[in-house]
């Protein structure tokens, strides 16, 4: 009974020492070397500390310092050579410094662990990604200020529940999604705090039992701050968790806009004209003009969201500190990454070359059939606001021009709106 | 053909001018009376803002005022009748006003709409209760702090991959996860900063036609800042998106807690005992004493972020402003509330009365057969800090206190955690 | 340290023997009285089954079925009497049994446990409901079938990409969504046969000791089946979760639905005219006619996709057999109920009262500015077939009695398609 | 205003005629080409359809079936080559018949649009992936009851809570998880009945105009059946969703049981033994044997329902018939076929190759401080049942084969359930 030939007994895989998918399953080589140049730096930076805590001679960490220079170069020009074995890029970086410069590779492990150098590694690629996207956001944002700067003028209709409900400016609605944006770049630098946090120094679990100088290795890698406990800092991936909701979140903003367009481009509404660059004709039904990409913008919300869901889901209930499970924070991650940065830029160029049609719209607002209410909304039954003009409710201008206080839709509003945005970015530079 | 009375031709549902399932449906009363009391002072705060623009008069203002404080009395007394046709509370409370002060209750509405009013209710709500659960989440951080304080000379074998690792001190575990807490004590506080945005004064759509003092509202229900765009205002839910997320993230870290708890109390573990209070026995196997309130605990993570994922969802490809879609808001902020609420105290109840039972721990670290390795972990091969005295190995004591860098399981350095965490409690108060 | 009086020493919540919080949180007595009677009819069978082991005397049985006959009443009359104690329905049922019976109630519990009495009540409870709203599905799914009957000549513009892209029937929209809950009418079924099968009988986890006839009891019970192993029969929830599921793609094909009736109810496009019943109007935006009920069967997808995704995260990693935390199965499984049953109702009246405004869309069919290609879509560029009489193509009913094949939008194919479902629904009496 | 040249008053993405990240975007052949054969079988069905619908001659078709084989044999030998423009499988396929077969090529695409190509595709692929699973679950099931056959006599602890509950035997454990997976199977062939439906013939949304024979299709292509509607079948991905459900919950059970394993293989529960290839050790902690595999497996049920979720949301809302959104398929069905396909192995080779320690299982049983209870569980408190031999109860093998009923745990029970599986497993070949 449980004999080691067990399995001959009841079938199965028979696997000896190892199982190849197993080992294919577990490897994480063919995503995690996008972090490479993270690795790296970490390493280096981890060589310095070392040689001050007089584990190193200064001798090796220059060899070290100096090796792994090489293996950035290599990574850089597209040559470094995978091997079998190389199970993940910290094994694959580490294996190439060995054939570099022999023995002194392997007292870079010196109190340092997988479980802090990955969530290092994790944590320098995070930081430069979210500036990257920071930066993606902003241009967008910059771009639809700027647009509704321009086209402060232009009237459009305004909807509730798909349906027509009061004459607002079109620079009212592009800064509606502009506002929400800008949330979403608070929320990232917000973010990005907890994300730049140095847990290297943690250990496997416990800590670092050498005198390894955290500060030193702090400002090393430019981190704000160093993490407080080390179980902690080793086992936890809030930072992604976060991340992937931001890019939930940020994406389904994305999505409403992507849906508000999408209407306001079909042949029944005709208020916009995307341009040829990101829309598809079809040589069969020449009428058509598909809004791709805007198609493709409202579905990537639920992609990010899925990754989100997925890793919240598989972070329920782990026993604390490192457990294999968090090997899926990292697909995630880069996914999420890829997509709100493609988004973000589509996006930008779907609303710097899209047409409004004006001549359109002013037809929505003429007599003597409006489209909108014969008395202007939201005024009560006995104001004696409106008893001198009745001539006044069919100029849309005028009635427009009513919503003055702060966050309508009259001009000055708007234009505050527009001057307060350009003020908010300013100060994110 | 599309006749009036079609649906004889091919059945269906015979309704008349209504659908009492359709009503009932619609019908928000049952859940949102919870926010009775920030709907009487959103309405209080805007009588005055009527009055201010000459919209109402000191008289009429006052009898809304006092029609207003009459009627928080009858919901504080469990007095006040829903009836039929109330559909939603604010419908109940404009209901309940014109029976009480007549036609000036009419007023109120002026240049208000269910949009912004809605919106400005869920603020007012939620913002007192992210008082309420910080204030727990608090409590909770704070009894972990100082039970670690008290208990850190208790050794504990810490685990990863649910095998142990190294030994580490008890005080190290507890403090792992109140820093975790930390952070969320921290978001929490982030998001409150877009919960407490006022939004009145944004109509339904287009901003207020009529001179509505906005920074006069701001003041007067105390909000820290005013929305920047009416469309924006009426039609997003990201704080309530974010505070779903928030109570997902919380609960996951609480249910790794639950998880390391769980197995420390097994039979097989045997290092932790739970109160009778947080467990139960079981009358036909005595022998069990089941953490049930650690299940529960672990469990609620999958609800809220249930929640979480149901109102993205619900968000995903919408158009933007007011569409009914966002009444699945409030149920969602409602569950959110109440179980984190209940799973922070619960668990403070849990952390705060469970028992360590260290004369087991002891055993766990005896020679001869050790389980723990027969060299200190991370040790570098050629090390000569270990030449010394190969005795010290066997004493987990000395083991511990090797790591003494900042964030490691050394007494100095977890009493240095100790020292960080009551300084960044007395921040919150 | 780790004192009995401990908490003294680190504060945190004091409690005694029990915390209100935590029982309040243990309680399922609020939701789980829904399966009242589920629970009188699997003690009334398990009554029977004991006195057939001879560990009841046909006397105890007597009485043990006249009580619970008695607690059937009063709870159908609405006035049994929950009492403090009584966590749960079962709890509560057998409580109220010893009272009205005293002695033999305490029998009722050999050889039963509270794990296989608590999944038998919730499969009970669930059978009825998956019958009641297959009912609800099958009304819908005849209207449409019916109603696309009578209409079958009213053409239509087909979308894709939310563009017109090819003229079709009316009624060949309708069936297409017709099909889709067809679909998930035989989903349905399937998942009932896996919840139609008895665990009774299973004991806490071991099985049952004494001579239960669980044949006997799946007969009285009218199951299709009895569980084959008792860890699993008492642990798992699948067929919650594929219920949970099943709800999600139901309602993400209504919200499919919705989103096109929206659209098509626009202004803009007025192809459609809702009922009064099903749509809301604004007394300051008397132009508007909100289309509320679509907004609401829209956003329920989301709901109960919440509800899915919670559950299946507070499975994930649970280990086998019963934990406390398959308690969140209920309130999932009674809200995904109630909403998927007010929803299809709410689309059957929706449906069967619309009007289609054919007027309107016969403008969208005339020359000599068509909104359709000019020659007919999905044509070979050098097909002989168009080259007899070009003029046909002007004429869109032809065009449209192109599409003959199966599943096509010709008349003779969209009668087919009628053909085909009506012979469908006869089999699913 | 809205000029031509807006973008330069306003900034945003300067973009000529086409924008290089939005084509990138939007082209899927990095993923969709592991549908290469999928695509020729499909489009060497439709050549044989077109010949017999008289819209190629016999000799187009052939030379079409011709240049198909070939382009087969450049996959498969690995030598196609994917060129700029090929922005899906189906693309490239088309363009290398026309390098390879001239003008002929072109009509491929009479009466066939990419909207039933796509979805035809899918479902000839998952078809082929459902039966690898299908396998791959049989021989993990297959392992799992031989082995509960042979060591049918190993006495286990049987847990709830966590917390052991009764005696149960090892077999009676495996075979609850067997059973889990037999439901799972049953499910994945009720799904591949709703997979195994033909599309081909609808068109881009109206049906096929020519006279091209489904049925002819259908039989070529091996589909059980033809779809109902042709605006239903190229936009509805309902398959794709169940199928990412059913990984979803198949993933959750063996994360279950992989939760089950880890507990049993800690140092403290020592029930078992992982083999070598399914764990790792560290040269660090010497003692550690970290059970990667299992936590690999329990962490991919988050990965798969990320997948389900975001997929999901989506649909959700999506107007009907085609929409650029489905593109969101593909990845999310590869990626879950090749997680579950790797999970499945790896289990298989996981459950094969772990050793019993049955030696410490029988410390558990022995007096005189059973770890089990004085009284056998569940007995009635007056039973006559246990009154003659107390001794009996000291004697876990007898309390075991007490519970005998059908789904025990007695030997008897546990046979019963090994035969049951066996007999289930020869109707699935």
């Amino acid at each position: 009974m449980a004999s080691a030939d067990g399995s001959k007994l009841w079938g199965g895989r028979f696997v000896g020492d190892t199982d190849p998918i197993m080992e294919k399953f577990n490897a994480s080589i063919a995503y995690d070397k996008r972090m490479w140049d993270a690795d790296i730096r970490g390493s280096k930076a981890y060589a310095k500390a070392l040689e001050k805590a007089k584990l190193v001679t200064a001798e090796e960490k220059d060899n070290i310092l100096h090796g792994m220079d090489q293996i950035h170069d290599e990574w850089a020009k597209g040559v470094f050579e995978v091997k079998p074995g190389d199970e993940d890029i910290h094994t694959a970086n580490e294996r190439r410094l060995k054939e570099l410069i022999g023995e002194p590779a392997g007292k870079l492990h010196t109190g340092r662990s997988r479980n802090d150098q990955v969530v290092t590694d994790m944590r320098l690629w995070l930081r430069d990604a979210i500036s990257i996207l920071k930066g993606n956001a902003l241009q967008l944002i910059t771009t639809m200020v700027e647009r509704a700067a321009v086209e402060i003028d232009v009237l459009f209709p305004g909807y509730t529940h798909m349906q027509r409900a009061q004459p607002i400016r079109w620079s009212h609605w592009i800064l509606s999604h502009a506002v929400a944006l800008s949330r979403d770049v608070e929320q990232l630098q917000e973010i990005n705090r907890r994300v730049n946090v140095l847990p290297l120094g943690s250990g496997a679990i416990a800590g670092t039992p050498f005198n390894i100088d955290r500060e030193m290795l702090r400002q090393e890698l430019a981190f704000d701050d160093i993490s407080i406990n080390s179980m902690d800092a080793t086992g936890q991936r809030d930072f992604i968790a976060e991340f992937l909701f931001w890019a939930s979140l940020c994406l389904t903003h994305l999505s409403k806009m992507a849906e508000d367009l999408m209407l306001y481009s079909t042949k029944e509404f005709s208020f916009l004209t995307l341009s040829d660059a990101y829309s598809t004709g079809s040589s069969l039904m020449p009428q058509k003009k598909n809004a791709d990409s805007l198609e493709l913008i409202r579905s990537k919300a639920g992609r990010v969201f899925g990754r989100c869901a997925g890793f919240l889901m598989t972070l329920k209930g782990l026993p604390s500190t490192y457990n294999k499970d968090l090997q899926e924070d990292k697909e995630a991650m880069f996914d999420c990454f890829d997509t709100v940065h493609a988004v973000l830029q589509v996006t930008t160029g779907v609303v710097s070359t899209l047409k409004v049609r004006d001549v359109k719209l002013l037809t929505l607002f003429c007599p003597p059939t409006p489209s909108f209410p014969l008395h202007p909304p939201l005024a009560p039954p006995s104001s004696p606001l409106f008893s001198s003009d009745v001539s006044a409710v069919w100029d849309y201008s005028s009635s427009v021009e009513q919503y003055s206080a702060p966050g309508g839709t009259a001009k000055s509003s708007v234009a505050a709106q527009v001057e307060h945005m350009r003020t908010w970015l300013k100060k994110q530079l």
